[in-house]
């Protein structure tokens, strides 16, 4: 694999991942544009313990273009996009519309209250597209194209994590209007976090409290396995399965068989395993109604300096789409209590997804 | 105001709220009825340390019926809908399809690890009609129909509590087919849930570590008073305003000037002056872009058994149009991670909501 560093018009980074070692980018990006935006604001909720990001420049973000004015597909004579390359493999750079950002811009004013401090919202957000192929999706990717997304990951992930002001690494995909894609290109994203997440402090904090023997994660993964009725799939590396407690229609974890806290720790083989199982498991649940599933694809990973003992690498995957035509929104219980409904059952959603013939 | 209970031809209780206090209603509910499903099954995820209801009986919920067949309008000669009468002001109903009840069937087979607890999803769901007129709205009601709701809201939460299975009421609408809601004729839901809720558990922990002087809420409302940029609107009894943290494009918590813990504990005149603000904020949030807006409302109550002095009773209104033609989704960052990116600064949606002529 070749990595090749550049940057954009605007000053931005934008970093090739190319399969063939003899891949060329000298391609320069000629557009004029604005310099990046500054760090959005970051407010603690007092009442909630939490930070929230205020990003309104991200109000004016690209909507839905038109196919021949796709911002993540190559450059042509006729259209500059973000990647001023003709053709690429993966391709990651900073987003245009970050939501953290280390261009940390002049100080706020103190409009706030003595119980709502503030910072700036540093960290990073990166774009990583998949496929120059416009159409196409990641169930399409050939299991060596996600093996080099899988090392796309591990770079960022990696390198991120050098990073003073960075404290966990989240690449993820959303993937379907219905979730509220604005670009239909495949592509994910990378959210650096200048704090460890609410979400994750949740588990880690579970993970701590564990009576044990053992680390919780893995003894989540074990019972699943010594169970079998809601594993998908699975192979030498990995295991694919619909938690008991899964809060969406279709929810599956899959797991490393082995315990790391990142997916910089993967092995070679676990990350051409992963590529395989993978590609399974989003074949099934495309499969089962038979038309494309709006997703949320999110790794967990180990806080960049904390924690990385309990943590384990998994990744949740889970479809917002709970028959042919309905969706499952997060209405009342979830959205005011937290408190998740779910409409199907685990254990059917599980023999669901097996029996989806490849 | 009149209270008439009476029983639908399954079981279920339904309850009259009448604003004329010779308001008469005996007609009976004579459709055949499969008994109400029995309980959904609670499972406890040993990793969020969250309670997730798994009610695989709502997938067969009635979804978005043709007017004619509405199961809350009143019923007709031709119809018969879930509310016998002819007519009613406020009616209030055991959910049909609900995601908790005190309907505990057969225990489920042990089919979960050893990690996962189980237990009946005991409690109960309700339904609360604002109005016979299926085209109405919450900000279409007059004041003193509002003021019947509150009515109906105090006698279920009091009601509920009494019950031994019931840890927390949860009295909330949601609003708009953007949102989820699967019948259009005004409603709203209560939620009568077995446990504290994630969110409550998470906020009454930081009002018990909340340093003081006084109470946590109070803190943040006299704040948000004496800073005044984030107020939308307020009267003798209530306040109105966007929170400093807002997770969502347009967010506006109501808080009673006077602390209380629930719904129940608000006097005449708190009620009365509820109304009045309630329907002012509703009327402004759907004036801002001329459209109806979708929205979940939500009363974030005192538990029923704990904490029922650091709890402070608030009304949390959100909606999740960020835009005319654009909605706010809960992607990667929201779902996967629990850290909210708002596109929209509090101050300037203060400012919107503020400036809409009514």
């Amino acid at each position: 694999m070749k990595r090749t560093v550049t940057h954009l018009a605007d000053g931005r980074e934008l970093i090739y991942f190319d399969e063939r070692d003899d891949a060329s980018h000298d391609a320069v990006d000629r557009r004029d544009l604005p310099p990046p935006p500054a760090a959005s604001e970051m407010r603690h909720d007092p009442i909630l313990d939490e930070w929230v990001a205020i990003a309104a420049h991200r109000q004016q973000r690209i909507y839905l273009p038109p196919t021949d004015q796709c911002p993540l597909c190559p450059s042509t004579e006729e259209w500059q996009s973000e990647i001023p390359a003709s053709e690429y493999d993966v391709v990651v750079f900073e987003n245009r519309f970050p939501s953290f950002s280390h261009r940390v811009g002049p100080a706020q004013g103190d409009i706030l209250t003595g119980l709502v401090p503030t910072r700036p919202g540093a960290g990073r957000c990166e774009v990583v597209c998949f496929t120059s192929d416009h159409n196409a999706s990641f169930a399409s990717l050939s299991a060596d194209r996600v093996r080099t997304v899988v090392e796309a990951w591990a770079d960022r992930t990696a390198d991120l994590s050098t990073r003073d002001d960075i404290e966990q690494v989240f690449c993820f995909e959303n993937r379907g209007q219905e979730i509220g894609v604005t670009l239909t290109h495949p592509h994910g994203q990378i959210y650096a976090y200048p704090f460890i997440t609410p979400r994750t402090r949740t588990m880690l904090a579970s993970a701590r409290a564990h009576p044990g023997p053992g680390n919780l994660f893995a003894g989540v993964l074990a019972a699943e396995r010594a169970d079998g009725t809601r594993i998908v799939a699975g192979n030498e590396h990995w295991t694919a399965f619909v938690p008991a407690t899964a809060r969406w229609p279709f929810e599956i974890h899959l797991y490393p068989n082995r315990h790391v806290p990142d997916i910089p720790a993967l092995s070679g083989a676990e990350r051409d395993a992963f590529a395989v199982l993978y590609l399974e498991v989003l074949r099934r649940l495309d499969g089962m109604f038979g038309l494309p599933m709006p997703y949320i694809s999110a790794w967990h990973q180990a806080p960049v300096r904390a924690d990385r003992d309990l943590a384990y690498l998994h990744l949740q995957l889970f479809s917002t789409r709970r028959a042919p035509g309905r969706l499952k929104y997060l209405a009342g219980s979830e959205s005011g209590m937290g408190v998740f409904i779910n409409d199907v059952r685990p254990e059917q959603a599980a023999t669901m997804l097996r029996e989806v013939r490849l």
